[in-house]
């Protein structure tokens, strides 16, 4: 049995805490251990990582808002890197881990396939981590899995492809708080428009899953359009996280198109919003043999995304050095369960 | 561009014939070439491989039976292999490509999961893979795919799995002639029971998916339990591709689970005979979040294994030297579609 890997935790908010969380759980299995974890927020630096997601017991790992430090005294194989959707805000982040040996799995949407927005820091990010012999990868459940991952495999199967389209239904309400805050719940139409011209509102990654699939197929588009819509409510919603009334936005319709001679080859539709009913993750490709999956009730989003990140982390260990997406890894799978 | 990968096609028997359709299809993608053609049967030595397969062009590749000679004057990088689903038969063969240098994708039940029924050989072929720098694998649809790389892809977004069942239903009326064959259709009961006898007729590789599923997810197991039954046809069922008469056999219901203290971990469940309606697969995870996945209509098998093989080819090449199984490789991908 080889040693646990050493993970640390770079970032607790919701999603890192439930990533934290998620490791600790899996410790008895002595495949991965909590060794370090990092936060800006002075209302966590300095508490323990079990006091502060609300375990009983302490388990010995101080959060701390000094990176170069944590990695330093922790030598983690894996950073599990939980801070922000844009690359142009923390790549620094990345090459300091990359910089301290240690493998990055990485929840920023923008990392799933960031050939595209970012050329040069991923031609940069790859260089540190070849240099440093690390595996750097974006990975969650949209983008990194429901969407793109899982739309790739269902072609695996396939002699030839005509056409792809993918869907996800999201019912926000039956999601932690932030999704609702993400996708506008209780919005004005108006309020709505504000927001969305910020071009930093809604879902993030969906353009990056379009181009992960592409790629992972050799395609290439002469066009792509993106469209984000609020979905407004017909009538009153009520769930145990959200309240929404008539006519205002219940959430977002998000769908993008990679088109090749005016004809659309590959299309991914996403709709979360309060309310949302027979949710369902799907992916339809027109081929040979043609392939209709689909997962009833959809993938649930919170705990998927952890899951992606955690069961990423062995997977990176034993990659290649450098950056890669999902596509260049092995076909995700859970570990250290039951 | 890299240049096209060269590929020799082992064994020409209908899926060998259908797998090097398939490449001299991709072609003209640039990123594949047939460049060699190896079978025994003298019907089919010194044959252009165009010719054999019903094409009107030559392809310029005749078919030996020389396959030393083959490897050494095409030098291919990928050969597929198609010739037998029991390795102890043609594990010579495997080392053959391997020592010239060739990696190998090969449709041999048995290679999907070598490591339980013939672990020396696995070991040897593992030790001369790596020696030659080359990768060997065994797939297809199933197994290969369906009901385990499928299966474990499921897993990828689960914190935690309790329980996982797997079932594939084909209405063998719809496929190629050599299925009904296989499984029996048309047979008496007792005709049915003296085949099973022989411990080699049947569907050939549950066994390997149960364990390579297994394996993907760290699990073992303290009973494996397999059973094989016949389909009793209820009434005469007819189809342009076979008959069956009332109480005759219609085909396979084959069946396998891995326990843990008397509860069943994983239940593979399959289903092959003429007259199956509503075909499909279907992954259902226990686990956190729950995964409940289905193609409706299944995927089509016969053309499914080749897709496996040729989309295989491109990944086994870039992978690691070794023995491998598709766990170990990434996402499988359609190439070189439309």
């Amino acid at each position: 049995m080889p040693s646990p890997l050493r993970i640390v935790q770079y970032g607790l908010g919701p999603i890192g805490q439930a990533t934290a969380r998620s490791v600790l759980e899996k410790s008895t299995s002595e495949r991965v251990r909590l060794a370090g974890a990092i936060d800006i927020d002075p209302d966590k630096v300095g508490r323990d990582v079990a006091d502060l997601i609300g375990l009983d017991a302490s388990c010995g790992v101080t959060v701390s808002d000094d990176a170069e430090s944590v990695l330093a005294e922790t030598a983690p194989d894996v950073v599990l890197h939980t801070t922000t959707s844009f690359l142009d805000e923390m790549h620094e982040q990345l090459r300091t881990c990359a910089r301290a040996g240690a493998h990055v799995v990485s929840s920023t949407e923008e990392l799933a396939y960031p050939y595209d927005r970012h050329p040069d820091l991923a031609d940069d990010l790859d260089a540190t981590a070849r240099e440093h012999g690390v595996t750097v990868v974006g990975t969650g459940v949209n983008p990194g899995y429901a969407m793109d991952t899982l739309a790739l495999t269902a072609t695996g199967a396939c002699q030839d492809v005509q056409q792809i389209s993918v869907e996800r239904l999201v019912n926000a309400g039956a999601r932690r708080g932030p999704l609702q805050e993400k996708v506008g719940a209780g919005l004005s139409a108006d309020a709505f428009a504000e927001k969305k011209a910020t071009g930093t509102f809604g879902h993030i990654g969906l353009r990056e899953s379009l181009l992960m699939l592409a790629d992972g197929l050799g395609w290439s588009f002469d066009q792509i359009d993106e469209r984000l819509d609020p979905v407004i409510a017909e009538k009153s919603v009520e769930t145990p996280h959200a309240a929404v009334a008539r006519d205002e936005v219940a959430g977002i319709h998000h769908t993008i198109t990679g088109h090749v001679d005016s004809e659309i080859l590959l299309s991914l539709d996403l709709k979360m919003y309060v309310g949302a009913r027979e949710e369902h993750d799907r992916v339809h490709v027109e081929g040979n043999p043609p392939v209709d999956l689909k997962i009833r009730g959809g993938i649930f989003g919170d705990t998927a995304t952890v899951a992606m990140l955690v069961n990423t982390a062995p997977l990176a260990a034993e990659a290649r050095s450098g950056l890669h997406t999902m596509k260049d890894l092995p076909v995700p799978r859970a570990f250290a369960t039951r």
